[in-house]
């Protein structure tokens, strides 16, 4: 693919048919999703089953790298080189509609298709396990304990390059059939988002000892989406 | 499978062997965590390419059912009995060790295994569809226009029985290694919840159409697990 190109390629794979009007391939749009949040739902098979594993991604231009124990059954299936699909999904309402039919939900999700395969390189895969440290938590690798020889090797790390890939977003209030507007139904939209909550130290924390600037933006109350793009961005 | 079992069987397909203290293939469990959301990630497989589709669905004892379109490329795909792997994800928090290697996050989850099938017969078709009308929103079913044939016939209703299913379960405070409790680092969890906000209003409503009752669960500040939860106990 042509990284200077603002669109992925579609094909049969990748190409919106429900309701196409929500769908773009536009790159900026895709990178805006996927770095506003970090728990995407990869897809893979075995013996042709599907299974679909919940699991936290980062991004590097057009490449996504997920990691896990190497025990792990997804992970030691795609060490060969595996078509995967990561999806990720962010719910921003519930649309009610005067029709049972037109209920709808807001969201932005990605659908983005790729060959996983291991990062055997132990540079490269210290820097990657440092860069999804750096990407939630700017300048959390300073103070913590640094990844040991052992850990690299039990921790398998997965990579893909975006081959395709597809964003589809619903914003906005309820479309009902025309008539359906005069009926004395309350329709619109119930806002949904994920919020940050207070921090809860972990009972062995020393006394005294201060919640660090690097999680300055994760203050309660904020909404997750903004964070994460916030962070992403931080991350360079 | 013993309808009166109170574990799904564990095959190869569905046992955890990722930290298998985490996984439960108890029913109760299974139950609640998809009672405590709508939306899923479901994973099925086209000339042995994945996809991971977000989908919302409803649950009637081991029955789940989904919809869409009967344009949805998934949905014709599934009409034939298809094996899936829906997953179904909360994200409760993020969770930050004195290492890199042992950050973590706080979820519940299931993946559950079956054949996806069209439901066809349009007496359980219309009563399924309302049926997640009335789980999300119990008695709007009253307030709104009823289905029409043309509506019954554009949509598609998958129905799968639960074959076998694991939920997976990590809460609390991070597990460091012991010699690194002694580090001069904050650790602990930041908690993370989907929340109602406001509703708002379609600029369409006729002026002074009151919220009506059965929304009063979605209460801005609620948590959106626990009004669903609610909801599917109240929709029986």
């Amino acid at each position: 693919m042509n990284e200077m190109s603002n669109r992925y390629p579609v094909t049969n794979r990748s190409k919106v048919r429900r309701l196409p009007k929500r769908g773009s391939a536009e790159r900026a749009q895709v990178y805006a999703i996927l770095d506003a949040h970090f728990l995407c739902h990869i897809g893979y098979v075995i013996d042709g089953q599907p299974y679909v594993t919940p699991t936290g991604y980062w991004r590097h231009g057009d490449r996504i790298y997920w990691h896990g124990s190497s025990a792990s059954r997804m992970l030691r299936a795609q060490t060969a080189g595996i078509p995967v699909c990561l999806t990720v999904t962010l719910l921003d309402g519930l649309v009610l509609a005067r029709s049972g039919f037109h209920h709808s939900i807001n969201y932005r999700s990605v659908m983005a298709f790729g060959q996983a395969a291991k990062v055997e390189d132990l540079e490269e895969k210290t820097a990657a396990l440092n860069a999804y440290v750096q990407r939630l938590y700017p300048g959390r690798n300073a103070e913590v304990r640094a990844i040991q020889p052992q850990e690299l090797k039990a921790t398998t790390l997965l990579g893909m390059t975006i081959e395709e890939a597809t964003a589809k977003v619903r914003t906005g209030p309820p479309i009902d059939d025309e008539e359906d507007y005069a009926l004395p139904v309350w329709a619109g939209v119930i806002p949904v988002r994920q919020i940050i909550g207070a921090p809860i130290a972990d009972p062995r924390l020393a006394p005294a000892t201060p919640l660090p600037s690097h999680l300055a933006p994760y203050a309660d109350g904020e909404a997750l989406d903004e964070v994460l793009s916030g962070t992403a961005k931080a991350a360079g």
